[in-house]
């Protein structure tokens, strides 16, 4: 039976990630735990032969079961779409070009079933950039391959948690950098994501944002620099003239206790450090990246490879289980939100 | 009576800083709760008028008396050493060039009367910059007007509390001017200075100290940024061969989370944010400041003059008891240093 022809999907694909990383153990410890259960069923993209090995090797007992596009998810087993075929010569923590190429086949094909309507979204479990480039996929990163995939070039990275949620005008390059990234139709263009996704992804009709300044005390009037005068406070004005409720440049240093004391429902971030300190503080274990702009829901975990203790039996899937269920509620709320 | 010419002094100074901020409410909220009782005694250098003014004015019920410098501290009561007499005429909020000069005579008697052996420490309250500079006194702060008047060029702020201590390389600067003060001999002396005063100031014979990172994760190896290799790794090294014990450059956005688990005693930090995010996330209200590197003990609340809320009742005085606690703390680690 193709669900796609009658209900929409209540199937959510967990990709497995890189085959040598913790991917398959948190996938293995999260569904055997039981914690995913409700109207949505995981299925998992990903390597029938690795996921068996693993839970052979770490006493992990759950029936694990081929399942194909369409099929019912049968209930309390594992169900892997089975993508590669790794299983002999591999070595937990060393990946290779074939890693890597299974890696990228896992991300494509959940991207297609969501296209086809026989998937409601994707969770991703964590990959090798490095493997990714051997097996020829130029991307920094999962964002950016779906991104690409999915021909966006209006998204960005949430870091969603319980207590925050930070966004990120920049990420990955050198803190000498970012001032010069600090530009007004930037930062717009970011409010404006992070408040439809609050709005159409987390339910809140009319989300309160907070936007950080880049320097100290917000650069107090120029004293400590003027990025905050010509690019963030514009950005800020012209989002609030577009309707939205958006406070700041606010200081960095007391911006996230006023969040977490419900003042806003997410900040607006300069830099990766300037987000991620505060969100790793207070969720370091069940922390969860969402992809902003992606015209389907994609979460994923906060975390990399670990390859240092792949296959050890030491992985938390505390952050899997909350991408899950943070997948799930961004599938009924957008529904919700296009049905209303 | 002058215990000097005894035994050493146990009354620690709190001076009043700004008098028309929320410092004279703080001290009287404080020290009428009787949360200071114990073996070292608190006096207030300020105003014997605008403490009993503002007494008056929140219904705070505490004897307010005079006490002169080798005299006994009443019990139960707010001893204050006058220092000013500025009753008439002053608005909350509204400092003047004379409420700076009255402010900034505060703070130099009482690092006069510590230097006598009259006093074991101090605590000082908010000052306001503009009325300092006013009053004819140059200093972005309490730290280098305390630094210069006690003829001290090797000093830091460190931030502590009861789950996280940092310090910070650089303060008050644009972010955009970080990058060009990440020098290695800058970052050794500010990892000796922290790491001396763990063992001094706060009892910790072998301190584990770690040290933060400019860029993200640290820069990963010279991909996001060359600071790490070229500035803080051979500071660190450098440290390490001195007999410290101290790990990094690590990623910013894991290591106060393992600092908080107990894996560090503190965090040398490159930049304001990078520490006080953090700082305060976990310390909003109960956070002290600590000057290292001074002749003396001094503590200091975290907070401003807060003059939106001055006089009105609103003045939380926690961050001003944790910051005489622990002076207190200080003061007695530092006997039991130089008595081993």
């Amino acid at each position: 039976m193709n669900s796609a022809e009658s209900a929409p999907s209540t199937i959510i694909g967990i990709t497995m990630g890189c085959p040598v990383g913790i991917g398959p153990e948190i996938i293995l410890k999260f569904l055997s735990s039981g914690g995913h259960s409700g109207v949505f069923s995981p299925v998992v993209l990903g390597d029938l032969g690795i996921l068996r090995g693993c839970a052979r090797q770490l006493g992990i007992s759950v029936p694990i079961v081929s399942w194909q596009p369409g099929q019912d998810v049968a209930a309390g087993a594992v169900n892997v779409l089975s993508l590669s075929k790794l299983t002999s010569g591999l070595t937990w923590g060393s990946p290779s070009r074939e890693t890597g190429l299974a890696m990228a086949t896992y991300i494509i094909e959940a991207v297609n079933l969501i296209e086809e309507g026989l998937l409601a979204g994707m969770v991703t479990c964590p990959i090798s950039k490095t493997s990714l480039r051997l097996a020829g996929f130029d991307f920094p990163g999962h964002t950016e391959m779906l991104a690409s995939q999915s021909g966006t070039d209006d998204y960005a990275m949430m870091m969603a948690g319980e207590r925050l949620r930070v966004t990120l005008l920049t990420i990955h390059i050198p803190l000498a950098a970012v001032p010069g990234q600090i530009r007004s139709n930037e930062i717009s263009r970011l409010i404006r994501l992070t408040a439809l996704s609050l709005r159409r992804d987390f339910g809140i009709d009319t989300p309160r944002l907070a936007v950080a300044g880049l320097n100290p005390h917000a650069g107090e009037s120029g004293l400590f620099g003027e990025e905050e005068i010509r690019e963030i406070q514009p950005a800020v004005d012209q989002m609030n003239q577009e309707g939205w409720s958006v406070s700041g440049p606010l200081p960095p240093d007391t911006i996230f206790h006023r969040a977490v004391a419900g003042d806003y429902d997410a900040v607006v971030c300069m830099y990766h450090d300037q987000g991620l300190i505060p969100f790793k503080l207070l969720h370091f274990k069940d922390g969860v990246n969402v992809t902003l702009g992606l015209p389907f829901v994609r979460t994923s975990v906060d975390h990399g490879t670990a390859y240092d203790i792949a296959g050890q039996g030491k992985a938390d899937p505390a952050s899997l289980s909350a991408a899950f269920r943070m997948a799930v509620q961004i599938v009924m709320n957008r529904r919700n939100y296009y049905a209303s």
